[in-house]
């Protein structure tokens, strides 16, 4: 039995795994800000998942964690997980003491992307989209993560599209994330409704001029995210993720029509059949989570 | 002993290769145009080369050929190849019968891809950059070619960056191919001289002001392409190769300065060093012809 563990900035999503990579059980927890907090809620999980099974002891061979934040290879040490409140955490060595069994610690973007990979059955190479407060993409092929020379493939969220665009949070200027993230949203719709995307949605479809133009130009940010994943990489699919995909088929309708408008006028584009290629992550489904628990097994990551 | 060919628009040119992958013999003859004089070419050279080498017969175990067009997956048959004349030709099979080898075809870039590899040394991975009339990439990984799900892997020339910009060959808007590539420049820079590039090298380097900004235009442009490399496959590095490469030292300097300008207010991008892991293909080297040779070897190639 695996268990994978996804540490989230609010909540922290555990699932058991069987031999089979199937999810026999999943529990919930706030997640605790600092490294004391953090450590102790995954260790809290693990011992639910173990009662929920009806176990007295731990049943697992193996632990994987997804983190927002740097890991550094081979440690599973932690750094920069702003949102956690972890500047600095031997995260794989504590958890490892604590339920006596290794534990491995990923990017949770790469974490999702494995676990995406697995549930959407994809079998030979799949681009993953998270769309979260900003952008960043995981890339899985022949179900192995690819990580890149120095831990950057995927940072495409940080090329920039148009000269004249915002400042991102990265430095440069009209990166593909000040157009298609959450924080992007925010920025282009300011509002005080809960959901501001959902707001943003339902005013579009309402027809609203301005709400219109906005969404077209998340969409058109998106669909910028897709091109390079598959004009570089030629992944077979593009999974899209993260909070904003809890849109569901809204905005995948509104990204293969802004994929659909890029190629009207490129036969070299309409030939590669980019809508036909995406798909979206079920809403509520326990990707990094079960992506962790996957990660676990060291054949699942290249380079 | 294996045979490289390189038929190129103009020139067609064949390496000899040892067993430890040595070049040991070159020959260059003009190519012919259309299906029939590729096909007399490329044995033309093989009879010069086998001629080259003291024996008379071809001592040749495989042969492997680079065509600028597309090329069907496993059986050799070239399509669309305009430079070359022809629109579709079953070349691996003609050739076949004609050495009395197997041999294998290759596009042109991805067989340059290959040959840089194993020129520079590289043992990891490496994006290839060719700025040729248009602009294209090769992708290698541990010594095998990333072709993608459709053969689109590297296509990033076409990849918007300015939505203000030049319309594209290929139907989009401010494509990257639209400032780094021969005809970027032939737009850019209209000139009698015989070699537009060094003409607008020559002159920025004079401190002619429109001929700096058209340099840093295209200079920026290649920055675009390495940056597309690097923040989604991130390669270890990235090699530029192809016509405008011929520019040697000057080109690599003013790529590496722009790569300098896009990370000057971005701590993330200049983390990358992504000045530090471009590198140029020497000029006048046979890179394609060594890469159609290597591309021989099935194990070359993945996906």
């Amino acid at each position: 039995m695996r268990l994978g563990i996804d540490i989230g900035g609010t909540k922290t999503d555990a699932v058991a795994l069987d031999a089979t990579g199937r999810v026999v059980e999943r529990v919930r927890m706030a997640t605790g800000f600092g490294p004391d907090a953090v450590v102790e809620v995954a260790c809290a999980v693990a011992d639910r998942l173990a009662a929920a099974l009806g176990d007295a002891v731990h049943p697992f061979d193996a632990v994987g964690v997804g983190v927002p934040g740097l890991v550094e290879p081979g440690t599973g040490r932690v750094q920069h997980a702003v949102n956690l409140g972890v500047s600095d955490l031997p995260l794989a060595d504590l958890l490892s003491v604590r339920l006596g069994v290794a534990v491995t610690v990923e990017n949770d973007v790469n974490a999702a992307a494995l676990g995406a990979y697995h549930l959407l059955g994809e079998e030979r190479s799949m681009g993953f989209l998270n769309l979260g407060t900003g952008l960043a993409a995981g890339i899985v092929v022949g179900g192995r993560l690819w990580r890149g020379a120095r831990g950057a493939a995927g940072e495409l969220g940080h090329l920039p599209v148009d000269p004249r665009g915002a400042r991102c949070a990265c430095g440069q200027v009209g990166c593909i994330e000040t157009l298609a993230s959450g924080s992007a949203v925010a920025r282009m719709w300011p509002t005080s409704a809960e959901l501001p995307a959902v707001d943003l949605f339902d005013r579009a479809e309402r027809g609203e001029r301005e709400a219109v133009e906005v969404r077209d130009r998340l969409a058109d940010g998106v669909a910028a995210a897709v091109r390079a994943l598959m004009l570089t990489a030629d992944v077979d699919t593009v999974a899209i993720g993260g909070g904003l995909s809890n849109l569901g088929e809204r905005l995948h309708r509104e990204v293969a029509a802004a994929l659909q408008r890029s190629a009207a006028h490129s036969a070299f584009l309409a030939s590669l059949e980019l809508p036909t290629r995406v798909r979206l992550v079920p809403p509520g489904t326990a990707i990094a989570a079960v992506g962790a628990a996957l990660a676990t097994d060291t054949e699942e990551t290249v380079h």
